[in-house]
Formats: C-alpha cells, sequence, structure tokens
C-alpha cells in the first residue's frame, strides 16, 4: 500500500503572445485596485507608479492595503467567521499587517518565536494565535504559554513534554494540536509539499504515530487536545488534496472521540472541538493562472467533514485553515527600475535580451530557489515594440539571479523604466537578504491615492551597525 | 562550432563508513586549527565549543582569523604579490575582514554600492579595489571614480558611456577592465557557472562584441583600458577551465595590444597590463573532496599566460585573480544545537533519522539554492552510537529546509547537543535572511584562545526599528 497520493502539477503558463495582451493590467494577478491611466501609466490604489518609484526609490513593494483586507474577509465569510482563519504570517509579517489581520477579525498563525514576538508586540490578541514549528526552543515555548496563546501545534515526542511542563510550571493548561502527516503529498515544487511521509513535520497517520502522540497529550497533565492538524503544501490548484487529508484525518478524530482507543478521560476527549487543514490555496503568479476559488474549496471542505463525520456518528469538528499566500500574495507588487538592455546570442543561435533591474535574488529568491515564474509588465507608460525573447535579471553578481527566466516582452524598454512585478507579496521580503550588501527595499503601503512606508529602505549603517570595529 | 566547453563535474561525496571516521576532524574540511580536545570536545583556536555556545548562544559562526589570513597569505604568494589577490568580499564582508585582507596586502573586489561602502568605511585603500557589477547604478559609479578606486569592470556598452561620463564630470580619467565571455563554463552547479554566452555578464568573445568594447573603451575620453575580465564559474575542481580562458582572452589581448586593430592611439595601447581570470577555486566542503590546489593553477596559468603572449610576440600582462570561497570558505565553521530528533519512515520502508536544530535556511540557504553538500559532526563529545541515515534540518515551516541531506550519523546524538557544519564562512551569512523572523545568528572571531563577536546577533528590535506602526 502507497500512502502517499500524487496530485498533477500546474501547467507551465503560457507566454503572453500580443503587445496588446503584455499592455494589459491581468486583474487577477495584479492587486485589486491596480489599472492603467489614460495616459498609459500604471496606478495602484490611485498612486502613480511614477510618483511612488519618485517619492520611496527602487526597488520597492507596494502593498495595496484595501485589497489585503478584501482578501481576509473573503476568506473569512468563506470559511465561516475570521476566527477560523488563521493568517500564516510567515508569508509577510510587519505589525501593520497584524493589524491588519486582527481588524478584519482574522486569527494568526506564527511558526517562530522571532514570529510570535512580532505579533505580540503589534498587540495581536494571543488567544487567536496558533504556534507551530518542528524545533520550537523551551523559550519560544515558555513565551507562547505565558502570552496566552490559543493553540500550540505539537510536532515531536519530545513537544508534548516540554509544552506540558511549561504550562504546569506556570499554573495553566494549555491548548494544543497534534501535526499528523495525513500521506497526502500536494504535488506543486518537491520543496513546499509538506506532508508526504519523508519529511520534518508531524506524526505520521499511516504507522500510528500520530494517534499514539495524540493519546499520550490525552493523558498528560497540563495539556487539552483540541485536535489535529495538518498542511499538504503551498501553491496548491488541486482542492482533492485537503479534501483527502481532511477524509483521513477524520477516520482518527472518529476513534479519538470516540474513545475507540480506551485512554484518557471522556472529560478529556469531550475538548476535541478542531481540525485545522493548514494553507496552501494557489494564487495566479501569471496570466494563464485562476487562483484556487476560496468559496468553492471552503464549501466542499466544511460539507464533507460533516458528512464524513456523520458516516462515522460523531460531531464535525470545526474546521480552521492557515493561508498566507492567499491574503497577501496578490496584495503586493515590485516596481524596479531598469539598468541595462543587452542581446545576448544564445547558443542556439537565437537572440534573447537580457534586461536588468535594481533589485534581484535578494528581494526575491523564488524564481532561483523553486524555479518559480512570475509576470512582468511595463509600468511608466504604454508599449509600442515588438515582442522579443526576454530575461529579466536583477544585479546580483551571478548567473542565476533571474526573475523572469522567459518571457516574450516588448523591445522598447530602456534603461530609466520602471517594470513592475506582481504577486510578490507572499514570500518575497520575507525571504530576503543582504546578498551583495544589496539593503532590503521598503515596503509601501498603498490606500486611497497615497502612500506610505510600512518597512523604510535599508542603509548600509543598518549593516555597520551590527559590526564591533 | 560549439564555443561552449564543457568541464566535468565533481563527483558526489562518499559517506562517512564508520564510527572512527565520523568522530575524526578532517583538517582539509576544517578551520587549520580546528581539533579534539583529550576529552573529544571540537576546540576551535583554543576555544571549547561549549564554551563558545555557552558564551555567543547558538546558531553561531565561529571564523578562525589565523586561518583567513594564511589564506590570503598562501594565495599571494602564489599569484606573486597581494595586490595580484583580489579578494571577492560578495563571499563574506564585513569591516573586520576588510582589515586583515588589508593587512594580509591583498586587493578588494567589490560588486555593489553597499560592498563598496562597507569597504570604504573600514578604510580599505581605494587604489586596491576593483569594482564589478552588471548593473551599475550611476550612483554607484559616481562613488567609485570619486573614491579612486583602482579598476571599474565595463559590463554593458551603457557602462561605457556611464563610466566616462563619471569620470570627465570629476575631471579624472578612470582605469576599466572590459569583462568577457570566453564562452568556457565552468561545470559547477549551473546557477553558479558564469561565463556560457546565454547569462547577463559582460561580451562574447565569440561574436566579436567584447572587441568592440575595447576598441570604444580605448577610443573613449575619461577611460583608460587595462585590460581584460574573466569569471568561469565557483566552486570549479578542474584548473584546465582557467587556462582555456586565459587563452582565449589572449587571443584579444594579443590584437589589442599589438594595434591590429587600427583604432585607438599607441599611448592608449600603451596603459594595457591586466588579465584578470576571476574566482572560483574550489575548496572541501565534504570530507572526499580536495580542494584545488592553488600553487599548481597559480604556477600553471602564470607560466600558460607568459607561453601564449611570447607566441603572439607580445609582452605578457599580469595576472589577477578575484578567490571569494577559497579565502574564507574554510575559516568559519556553524555551531547549532540539537533540538529534535526524530525517526521517519520512508516510504520505501526504511527509517530515517531527522536531527532539527536552532537555525537552517535562513542561515544557509545553499543545500536549497545548489544543492550543496555539507559536513557536520558532533562537537561537544565523541559518539558511541551506531550510524544511521539522517538529515539535518533547521527549524523553518518548510521541508525543503534541509542542510545536510543524506548523511550518516550515529543514534546517541540526543537533543542539547551541538553540531557543527564546517566550510560555511562563504556564501552563507552573506546569503543569511530573517525568513520566518530567525534573526540572524552572530559571527565570532576565535583566535588565540579567545573569542569575540565580530557581527552580533539580531533582535526583534532591529526587525521592528524598521518598522513605522
Ligand atoms: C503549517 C503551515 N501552515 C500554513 C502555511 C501557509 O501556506 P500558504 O502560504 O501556501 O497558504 C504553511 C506554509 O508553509 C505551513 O507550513
Ligand atoms: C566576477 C567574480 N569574481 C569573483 C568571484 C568569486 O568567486 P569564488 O568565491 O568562487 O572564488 C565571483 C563569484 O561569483 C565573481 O562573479
Amino acid at each position: 500500500m502507497d500512502p502517499n497520493v500524487h496530485l498533477p502539477q500546474v501547467p507551465l503558463r503560457k507566454r503572453t503572445e500580443t503587445l496588446e495582451d503584455f499592455n494589459k493590467i491581468p486583474a487577477h494577478v495584479f492587486p485589486a485596485s491596480a489599472g492603467r491611466a489614460e495616459d498609459g501609466e500604471l496606478v495602484i490604489a490611485g498612486n502613480r507608479v511614477t510618483e511612488l518609484a519618485e517619492r520611496h526609490g527602487t526597488a520597492v513593494f507596494v502593498m495595496d492595503e484595501a485589497d489585503f483586507r478584501a482578501r481576509c474577509r473573503r476568506l473569512a465569510a468563506a470559511f465561516g467567521g475570521g476566527e477560523r482563519v488563521h493568517y500564516a504570517s510567515k508569508a509577510f509579517l510587519s505589525r501593520t499587517v497584524c493589524r491588519w489581520a486582527a481588524e478584519e477579525g482574522l486569527a494568526l498563525d506564527v511558526a517562530s518565536h522571532g514570529e510570535l514576538s512580532v505579533a505580540l508586540a503589534a498587540g495581536f490578541p494571543a488567544e487567536r494565535i496558533t504556534v507551530h514549528g518542528n524545533n520550537k526552543s523551551p523559550e519560544f515555548i515558555a513565551a507562547a504559554v505565558e502570552a496566552g496563546v490559543e493553540l500550540i501545534v505539537i510536532d515531536s515526542l519530545e513537544e508534548i513534554g516540554r509544552v506540558a511542563e511549561a504550562a504546569r510550571s506556570q499554573g495553566r493548561v494549555q491548548d494544543v494540536l497534534v501535526r499528523v502527516k495525513p500521506g497526502v503529498h500536494a504535488d506543486t515544487h518537491e520543496f513546499i509539499a509538506t506532508s508526504h511521509e519523508d519529511q520534518k513535520f508531524g506524526f505520521s497517520l499511516a504507522s500510528g504515530s500520530a494517534e499514539n502522540a495524540c493519546l499520550t497529550c490525552l493523558s498528560t497533565e497540563g495539556l487539552r487536545l483540541r485536535g489535529l492538524h495538518c498542511h499538504v503544501g503551498s501553491q496548491v490548484f488541486e482542492a482533492d488534496g485537503f479534501a483527502l487529508a481532511a477524509d483521513r484525518l477524520l477516520g482518527l478524530w472518529a476513534r479519538l472521540v470516540s474513545g475507540g482507543d480506551g485512554d484518557g478521560s471522556d472529560a478529556d476527549r469531550a475538548a476535541l472541538d478542531i481540525l485545522d487543514l493548514g494553507g496552501g490555496y494557489g494564487i495566479a503568479y501569471t496570466p494563464d493562472q485562476e487562483a484556487l476559488d476560496v468559496e468553492e474549496v471552503a464549501g466542499d471542505l466544511l460539507s464533507r467533514v460533516a458528512a464524513k463525520a456523520e458516516s462515522y456518528g460523531v460531531d464535525a469538528p470545526v474546521v480552521n485553515v492557515e493561508p498566507g499566500r492567499a491574503v497577501v500574495g496578490p496584495s503586493a507588487v515590485t516596481v524596479y527600475r531598469v539598468g541595462t538592455v543587452k542581446d545576448v546570442h544564445t547558443s542556439d543561435d537565437t537572440v534573447r535580451r537580457y534586461i536588468s533591474v535594481d533589485g534581484g535574488m535578494s528581494d526575491n529568491i523564488r524564481p532561483a530557489l523553486y524555479q518559480a515564474e512570475y509576470d512582468c509588465r511595463l509600468a511608466n507608460r504604454l508599449s509600442t515594440g515588438d515582442l522579443v525573447p526576454t530575461r529579466v535579471v536583477g544585479s546580483h553578481c551571478e548567473s542565476g539571479d533571474i526573475l523572469v527566466n522567459d518571457a516574450l516582452m516588448p523591445d522598447d524598454i530602456v534603461p530609466g523604466d520602471l517594470l513592475v512585478i506582481p504577486a510578490t507579496g507572499a514570500y518575497c521580503y520575507m525571504m530576503s537578504s543582504r546578498y551583495n550588501m544589496m539593503l532590503r527595499p521598503p515596503v509601501v503601503v498603498a490606500a486611497d491615492g497615497t502612500s506610505r512606508v510600512m518597512i523604510r529602505r535599508e542603509t548600509v549603517e543598518d549593516v555597520l551597525a551590527l559590526e564591533n570595529f
């Protein structure tokens, strides 16, 4: 028996084939407020991109506040309430977005002591925070318990004892979930699928170790088991993966709730009420992709969980989810300025145009790390050129420093032009580095025709301040 | 005709096969001063690793100052003088290592405005700095000219005008090299090979565009062409690649020097004296690898350049090189503390042990980005366990967060133990991120039985200080 189900991969995007296509701003890839002004310039939440570049410099991340908030509300509505939707802060975290998420009624998922600290510094209500991590330090666990977080997700046997000890020593009972590997492997890029068996997170369902961990939690003083957690992968387009994982978890769920395992008292079991199915909803990075329809997924999942629970003769758990990318990914774009344009004869005797911009793998490692594909548009004006095979590259001293590997782009793009890459809200700034001492760009909020700095640009002084010299 | 020569790839490392092997500290992978104390604990430059961990916390980078300096001296001797060896600061840059490199008589290679700023802040002599970059901003160029850097490496046609303009407007003449793609592709991981035709750097030799760029430089007021530059790749083990690139460049060199092109005055040509062959000398990351023998490479290159120049009837240029990894890579190690140990049944019915440490892809992205292989040893004591298939993973919320993918390690490693990964001096701290708000570890200098902080650990306050809230 092979417990791993492989779901099909997303097809690679088709290229923009006409200049007309290229000049359009694809609404499902850009923030909701993005569009062209009459003169052809890109405008985001009422801000002309040339003004944003002038005021904040380039490269710059521009985040559309209204778009972020609308996605929060849409997810909350789809899943039956904001308290069910835990924004995965690893996708993008600052105190400002914590406040936005809190104001929209969402809950929060943190995956490290640092993420917890930032959330608490923002005043995010601890009783709506779920805590993740395969290797939580004792200090992290103690801080989480002390803050009064809603849930800690148990990832290893060692952690059961550590969380219980922290809770007991603080005179508390900590609510926990147990992270389960359901053996469903969402087949996007190998690096971001996290639920096949041979990986570091959680307890295997198939081997029985998940059930053992649950029984241990049930019988451990200081812990209250609230339910199960799984996460089948990220940038998932096949909703079947979520449903299948839910089905599998419900088998274990039913045994736990009905006391079929014999261990733990009925009072312990009575607290069981949550099935957390993680994040992973795919978004459109390129025009040919369609974001997963969250209303459809939510409706399907909730009715399936209800039906399955009924078939087992147990009450259905509430369903929590943890979207990160689907909340913040499409809300931001990166604006770069073109520095050099170079035609290169490739080995097969065709010419490829290289456009270098003032950023690169330091502000977006995803193309190099996951072979992620991005869209790219001319932002300061409409183009009238002819489409030529183009690669958009950064300014790093490395040939793998590629932002858009292979696109058709017009040949009238010149140094000084502004390019915009959409859907850079998730996993770009968070994974950014200072490679080549290219300092982190700012993140700017665009709202109602104005812009303000959420995170300022780094300076050489910031770097030197860390040094003893 | 295929102008690209593919050199053979390095074989994958063999595993440590016995416990005795595992307990040994392989001298060619670790800093020179590393060894075991009588009780089995790892000692670096007279510092016990438990004391380093106690004092500075974990994860922590530990850099052996004497090892760094010795590598500088060795390279300077091999290439006929420190002024020939430009330390590639992208591998690891701080004011402290700039001072070390300067004190050892080395020159410096910077690849961005930020790198230049740090070098100048360290007081590194500008007249020993070479400036790189495929997309140098006008401000960067102006700052470089104003500082009086020795050489700017011209990477595109646009740059010829930009550098000349900066020089003229400051009433100066700027010495330049022209970056050439010799069509030699050193076949390490695809992402770090930078001299095949289809990439962003420099001018193609085969197409004649390199020669055109040189002639333009020769006839451009404000510029003085000093020679040619190429870089065939990084972590190269086949010295033939360097020699072949030198051969090819010397063809163009001879035409330029002898005036066979007809352009530029004799006075212009008289300044030509430098062939810069870049960096890329491979180091041993794992015990089965052997670092490239720099004395052998240097001897071979210098005699080959002399012979080839003679065969063309021209004076031989001096040879500059730009090693980064070979200077700093083996000088540092990363010390981690074990947090959890978990046995996972892999799909093929074998068990793999997962050891989680308090760091990961934020402090070393190279395994995830380049499938780079690293060694890993138990540092606080000798092991007496049995070897089992093991994966060393970090604490990030991502299954690709792997430090050592597949090794045999003893089964007596437990939470609290210290693990050390050697050869993390180059391209680890520099490419580090704050992913998951896992803040950057410190870099500590170990020398003569003491340790001191070169770069301090980042804090949540550092992150919050960038925010408007
Ligand atoms: C446990 C968990 N929850 C939620 C997420 C968020 O995933 P996404 O941003 O794809 O929605 C992740 C991503 O790695 C995760 O590991
Ligand atoms: C132009 C140039 N010089 C030198 C280096 C340093 O290479 P290494 O660290 O492999 O010696 C690089 C690396 O990317 C480079 O691009």
